[in-house]
């Protein structure tokens, strides 16, 4: 979640500012304000200037004044009414400065809207025409943060190159626009690739709004691709056409027999009483419904970012239209980039809701480091598994009689992700996630995927399956002494190459390695190497804690930039102290950390400052001017 | 939707029950009534009994009176009591006199709780106590109406022979009992299992009450199943430990950052504000949240009733957590007994939300109808669909080549249900449906089936596919004279055989064939046998509407009880006379008459008084001692 400052208050992030047309209000903006608790609103600059009244009215009181609200304005320019009407009768260099002059808090460029049946090079210029009239904007802008819209239409490359080319210039919010006709088509899947595109693109320290996006079936989807801003007339347009919003999609009231709502406008009332209304009553009242069941939509998609069930939250309501749906699943193309942003654990179990779900950026990362970090202690592969009819069972119980009696063999649990290593099965997701135990083909592929992808790394594949008892029985077979294998060693070794890369391990506990277990689950706590306290092992995600000892082993042992944060000297002395590393002050920054990671905050000359967990990856590190970088648990001094 | 009819009025179902704990109520009865709107509420007669103060008020002022509640009262009668500790200090045949003498509109038998731990044995003999108890309570309810319990536990077979037995009993609900610990460690698919089982042995005309389910989640999967009626404690027990309930699942009030809910209570406050009140003003606010929820989700499946996507809502609901998902994915296994109770077609368009989708009743039904229906005009198949990427191209490309050049060939639409004949592709659900464009492997598999299948059941299996050009092309030449076939007059025969039964088209449309089609869209819309109008084409679903000449025809045409609704003597002239047809006048009917089938209703001489559309199958017609059984279109006279 985000904070934007301005003049009028601070707006919180992902937010939706309801359109407010000047010529008639549904809903005041001041019930808006102190009714809806709307902290932002957007309007249109180029409507006001079109009428003399209106438009002397703004520039005596102001927008502020003129509206009535207390709360941060945004404006649009015209560039809707030329996608509506053909062209508008209006200059980049009129529209942004009548903007300023009323007072708008966010005003925008008179960009060119890309209409999705334009082909490459129509499009192409009318992106330099975009490009070109931000720049001019840029100038003109004054005190007013000033939206610079991506456009590019369905052309990723012409939305991310457009989107680049924006950083340069003294843009505050980027709209990305030209997409209220994918979305009236519920064409998701573009929309995916183009929110992508621009987002690969933008600056990250930019808040981005998705122009005309006000469904709130979309919501979720949208921020979890990192939109933070949203606005709508929907709820106004379609209270008229007497459409009723649901997180489900929209029905017409005549084809409703029941409300199934709780917001103050439908707890007033009943479907009769709607129905029976006149046109003129009945209007206002569904546009506060439909603002009502906007901002709780919106206030879900909070909720799911703090509790961390944001993908859950958007499998399910991609389901409410198949090319939603589609949408959801055309993340897949793009899982690598989601794992850059993904964090290394989340505070919701990871819940199974369909073959999407196999496709998350954390299965990914997963599948990734499990090939890249991970190194098997044996020569032979034993999986073990719960027992059950499986579709593979006979295929692997043949390979399980040519390896039963082999003495240097490795243990993998089974699960959806694959066959999890023995020392793996306690990290996140692994051990936090739930899957229901009638699978689909899609997870069935995938673990078989999974274990002949694990047979041919290694040199003599094999394969073996238990049931969950036996599993028990050769669990403590393998810690006995004389077996060779200690399974608490090989454990914290194998989390340390997964959780901060290969050669982690060796730095971390080369020495004496003592281990201090829990009482009551006999889990491992702390790892104590040559008598430092290194690393704690965390309950809930089965990751590792950094501790000042052991970030020093690590320090010597992985190269620079690995796992590091530097700092400006300015900055030293306060992490010294154990205060937060702020974003303003980091140098550089290992460009594989990630949020939740533990990090080593350094000095220029690579000396220990601090520990802490990242909360930022390294582009927005750089990028953001204010904000926290590393949240700081331990000072060195 | 269905109606209980009381002394203290009508239960609308499917209705929650909220429990009224009579020794501390969190809401009063009266606010149950008045503000949340509640038709009936629940409460424990055995409470009230074991508590001389109450009794003594119980038996004097009457239920109704002691609890301010002008509604429905139900009472349970002890036997949760018994599950939570051990036993219970009373008779059933105290109990049961004793809710009748306090006035409960409908009381409970003392049945026994079969706990999900027990044996077969053991569970096998409680049930017998329980019907002898049902036996006994029948004999002493009186004026008030009878709760009889099915009990069995997990297994099925005892569950359909309680239900079974109960059918001469003269009961007038039944909960379905003992399932409280299987909600609570989350064994969905076993409760479907279990209710599928009591509804096969129930008789039909007596509402399903699912005792102890009050979790939002669960009610659009439950309903479904046909449960009617639910009752819940949850939203106080839960308010008491900060617990606050959501459709996607329950949250603890402290993990808890954002209010998402714009129900009266959480619209007016905010989270610190609910966090930072004592306890014992919070959790009464939280209980009418928790109302609120529950009862705007029961109000949600209404509508989904109504507008006929409750397997959609079903689908996405049931992705709240990953066992309710495997609750979903077990209806796969019921799909033949649920395809009785589907209806034709459904005002919605089959929305697909994911691999369950697929093992929907209406899909079973095409795939079961197309096989045993639908014959082939030509001796070659010929598959004709869109073109793309798929993973069967090349399988079937070699197919085509083989049979390019062969004149006596037929043409297929390829969907996701499978190779659709070209004379079916305009019925429900194939032309309503809506799938996303990027398949999982399931659909994959699931079309690749109904090709083999396809393949299998002709002689020489062939195929070939096109794109969706060539496809128009290819109806083009398909209809132009000369070519031996004819597709208007392949299509009315392929659906009539496919809507009333093989043989259909042969009585239906033997003679002279004209066609009225639109002007519009060129559709068929009367079909016109030797001048006599027979059926009608709908645009909406793609069936015939029964015509009394085409009824005729089929009377003539195919044997009793085909597709007829025999009715008594009394009912003959009001339904000859276009009045619809209720339950208690039937005699007989058509076992494999669906709702919203086209039926002949007939005399007991076979003769034709009326044509209509079913809404029951046959035993709940026979089993209903009111209500429609066929809303007649035109009589006969």
């Amino acid at each position: 979640m985000g904070r934007l400052e301005s003049a009028h208050g601070t707006l919180e992030t992902p937010a939706l500012l309801p359109v407010v047309n000047p010529r008639f209000e549904a809903i005041t903006p001041r019930e808006l304000h102190d009714r809806f608790r709307f902290q932002a609103i957007i309007t249109n600059s180029y409507i006001i200037r079109n009428d003399a009244r209106m438009k002397g009215e703004a520039l005596e009181k102001g927008l502020h004044g003129m509206l009535d609200f207390p709360g941060v304005i945004m404006t649009d320019s015209g560039t809707f009414q030329s996608h509506m009407y053909g062209e508008v009768e209006v200059r980049n260099d009129e529209i942004v400065p009548f903007q300023r002059q009323i007072g708008s808090d966010i005003g925008t460029v008179l960009d060119i809207f890309t209409e999705p049946e334009w082909g490459y090079q129509r499009t192409a210029e009318a992106v330099d025409v975009t490009l070109e009239r931000t720049r001019e904007a840029a100038t003109l802008k004054g005190n007013m943060m000033l939206a610079g819209v991506v456009q590019g239409s369905v052309f990723p490359d012409l939305r991310e190159r457009c989107a680049a080319e924006m950083r340069d210039i003294a843009v505050d919010v980027h709209p990305i626009g030209g997409v209220v006709p994918l979305m009236e088509s519920y064409r998701y899947a573009d929309l995916v690739d183009i929110i992508i595109a621009a987002k690969k693109g933008l600056s990250p320290d930019r808040p981005v709004h998705l122009f005309g996006a006000g469904h709130p079936m979309l919501f979720s989807l949208a921020v979890l691709l990192g939109c933070d801003m949203f606005d709508s007339a929907l709820y106004a347009k379609f209270a008229r056409d007497d459409r009723y919003i649901s997180t489900d999609g929209t029905l017409h009231l005549a084809d409703m027999k029941v409300l199934d709502c709780e917001c103050p406008i439908c707890s007033a009332t009943d479907i009769e009483s709607l129905k029976a209304l006149k046109p003129g009553e009945r209007w206002p009242l569904l546009a506060r419904h439909n603002l009502y069941v906007s901002k709780r939509e919106m206030d879900r998609v909070k909720r799911a970012i703090v509790e961390g069930d944001i993908w859950e939250l958007t499998e399910r309501r991609c389901r409410s239209h198949p090319m939603l749906l589609d949408g959801l699943r055309r993340l897949k193309a793009h899982k690598g980039f989601l794992e850059r942003y993904e964090p290394l654990s989340r505070d919701h179990a990871f819940f199974y809701t369909g073959p999407e779900s196999l496709d998350r950026p954390s299965v990914h990362r997963y599948m990734m480091r499990t090939k890249e970090r991970y190194r098997m202690p044996g020569t032979e592969v034993m999986v073990v598994f719960e027992h059950g009819e499986k579709p593979y069972s006979r295929h692997w119980a043949e390979h399980m009689r040519r390896v039963s009696a082999v003495a240097d063999s490795h243990f993998f649990v089974m699960s959806e992700f694959g066959p999890v290593p023995i020392e793996l099965d306690e990290i996140y997701p692994i051990a936090q996630s739930l899957f229901p135990e009638n699978r689909d083909r899609d997870t069935i592929e995938h673990i078989r995927e999974a274990m002949e992808d694990l047979a041919h790394r290694q040199e003599y594949g094999m394969s073996c399956m238990y049931d969950e008892e036996s599993t028990v029985d050769m669990l403590s077979a393998l810690s006995k002494p004389g077996t060779g294998f200690d399974l608490d060693q090989a454990k914290i070794a194998a989390v340390a190459d997964y959780q901060f890369g290969t050669g982690a391990a060796e730095a971390l506990l080369n020495g004496k390695v003592e281990l201090v277990k829990s009482r009551n689950t006999d889990k491992i706590r702390n790892v104590i190497v040559d008598g430092e306290h290194v690393v704690s092992m965390r309950a809930d995600d089965g990751f590792f804690t950094l501790r000042p000892p052991g970030a020093k082993r690590l320090l010597a042992g992985m190269e620079a930039p690995k796992l590091r944060v530097v700092v400006q000297d300015d900055s030293v002395p306060f992490n010294r102290e154990g205060k937060n590393v702020m974003c303003q002050f980091v140098i550089d920054c290992d460009p594989e950390i990630g949020p939740m990671d533990e990090v080593m905050v350094v000095n220029s000359q690579d000396e220990l400052i601090a520990i802490g967990r990242a909360l930022l990856v390294r582009e927005e590190m750089m990028a953001l001017k204010k904000g926290l970088a590393v949240k700081v648990r331990e000072g060195v001094k």
